[in-house]
């Protein structure tokens, strides 16, 4: 994987402590009812690696149009919500009249978090702004360049899921209010994301730069935003969409890498692979993966949410079997042979 | 004007209860000092009128380098912040290497509130979303419209002052989670605006879909924020950039109109025109202006403002006289003879 995907993810490697409150700290939650699903659309799967901002325009679409199928039973596509021109066109993207009598339609409860890709890295790493010292010039303008940067990128994934028919709100953890204390959340209010989930919208979150007590300033990556996100809407699963079928036992470009598809995570937060049934151990083998790929990182966060009860699906974007994890057909029972991807779920 | 520019100003005049709370309900401000100035960047002045989701690039610039000027008191231009590719170039707007070993600059405490202008008009218009109902389909997919609409004018504007070194950061009333109630702002905590500014940003926020705690949602115009943020924050001044020199007594298209350059409010929020000195009464050619510009609310709203003791100026946006609005020069004593404006400020 290139630096341009890894940045925003690997941050927590860097410190360790970069963590969410575990769920059994916070005795409150604004969500009126649990959600569905929260949504990893990884900076890598949605991005074309290399190239400074730009977007897979294919996978997105078809991401968009599996979270569609996803979010609503009926098979009919919805008009579309993107009734904005596109750069260089002198027509809107959808047509209002299209709604005309249109019948209201059942979305399930999904939340969007998007991670950065080829966007937002160069201008954070070129500044530091993840290591704080937000009163230097070039900090301060890191932090200004680098949300500019990764709002481009979430106002065109809004777009892109508007297109689709799905109800979805462009919402930045630093406008949240969001704050980290030496790259921990300390404030992270997320009554607003329920009040608009309540609503009947889809919010999509991303990656962002944000003000920090200690440090004055840091970036707080996609996937701390699902942890914290997860701990407190109880989401029924989690999916994080990447470029590659799941997790490996080394970087999957190696033609004998093998394909984590099950692994158990017990209450002290360890976990194990449980199929397929491994000769080696596992833990060097993942963790020299996880100098280039940040998949030591992905596996803990992902951990942390299988604790509390959720299944997590790590699995190939666009493809028949995200669709299959997007739609919840791998809960409960046993997954299927002939799925391609990697479940995190809790063994007790 | 055309309906495109007044509609995100008007909606105050179809509900005469589209008010923020005064000041002397506020005990508490999370602002640690006074800001020196609120600006709001009219949408009629920064936008082409009647064409669909135009930016008027020419006075974008002219205003970003403006307020940089009045913001900060080097006559040296800092490096641009916008570290990102245009659509279509594949070159990245500045160099984050111009920042070198630049020094650290002194920056007013700025807050900018942007219209709609000809964005964000057409979508909620059409879809009816001041009026509520989110539960239909059409007003939901309004919802998502309006605001991709107004957060792509709101992503370039961050952008435009950017690039003149302007430390901007764009922060959305809907992601602040500031709610109304029957199109009252009912809660709009203004801490996360405070803690940019105290961190050294100049936050950018405009008028915006909302939800709303009894209509479902409706839309809060930017001149309702800058009441509600002038109420909190205290700004030494306050300035109204338009497309026209100021408030007249009759559309400043009639060639006999009269700029009006000094309003005078009164304890009871009455005001009067004390120059110049006029013949007939203004408040009926005033009020028959209001039917197509909006002025009778902008001068409310102003008179709100102005009550708090806060000089209010109206000005023609990247003229002379605007960047001697932005710069404070009209505090105080008389306004020039040959500044052209509308200043409305308290009687007492």
């Amino acid at each position: 994987m290139s630096n341009f995907i890894s940045f925003f993810n690997e941050l927590q490697t860097q410190n360790p402590h970069t963590k969410t409150k575990p769920m059994e700290h916070n005795s409150y939650s604004p969500f009126t009812q649990p959600i569905r699903c929260i949504v990893k659309l990884g900076g890598a799967a949605i991005t074309c690696k290399n190239e400074l901002e730009m977007i897979n325009e294919e996978i997105l679409q078809k991401v968009s149009e599996q979270l569609r199928q996803a979010m609503i039973s009926s098979s009919e596509k919805p008009p579309g919500m993107d009734w904005s021109k596109r750069p260089g066109s002198s027509e809107i993207c959808c047509n209002p009249d299209e709604f005309g009598d249109h019948s209201v339609m059942d979305y399930s409860r999904f939340i969007v978090v998007h991670g950065a890709g080829s966007f937002g890295h160069f201008q954070a790493s070129i500044s530091g702004v993840h290591k704080g010292q937000l009163d230097k010039p070039l900090v301060k303008a890191g932090f200004v360049a680098t949300r500019i940067s990764v709002t481009t990128l979430t106002l065109e994934i809004v777009r892109a899921l508007a297109r689709e028919g799905i109800p979805s709100i462009g919402m930045s953890p630093f406008s949240c209010g969001w704050i980290t204390k030496e790259r921990q959340i300390s404030s992270a209010d997320v009554s607003s994301v329920a009040k608009a989930i309540d609503s009947g919208f889809a919010p999509v979150l991303h990656g962002d730069a944000v003000l920090d007590e200690i440090l004055g300033c840091t970036i707080l990556s996609g996937d701390v935003i699902i942890s914290h996100l997860a701990a407190y809407s109880k989401p029924k699963y989690v999916v994080f969409l990447t470029d590659v079928y799941g997790v490996y036992d080394r970087p999957p470009t190696e033609s004998d890498a093998i394909l984590l598809k099950e692994i158990a995570v017990s209450e002290d937060g360890s976990w194990s692979v449980v199929k397929p049934k491994l000769q080696n151990s596992i833990e060097l083998t993942v963790a020299s993966h996880d100098t280039t790929g940040g998949m030591k990182t992905k596996i803990s966060e992902a951990a942390m949410i299988a604790k509390l009860g959720i299944d997590v699906y790590i699995v190939k974007a666009a493809t028949s079997h995200s669709l299959r994890a997007l739609s919840g057909d791998l809960r409960g029972g046993n997954i299927p042979d002939d799925w391609l991807g990697t479940v995190v779920r809790s063994s007790t």
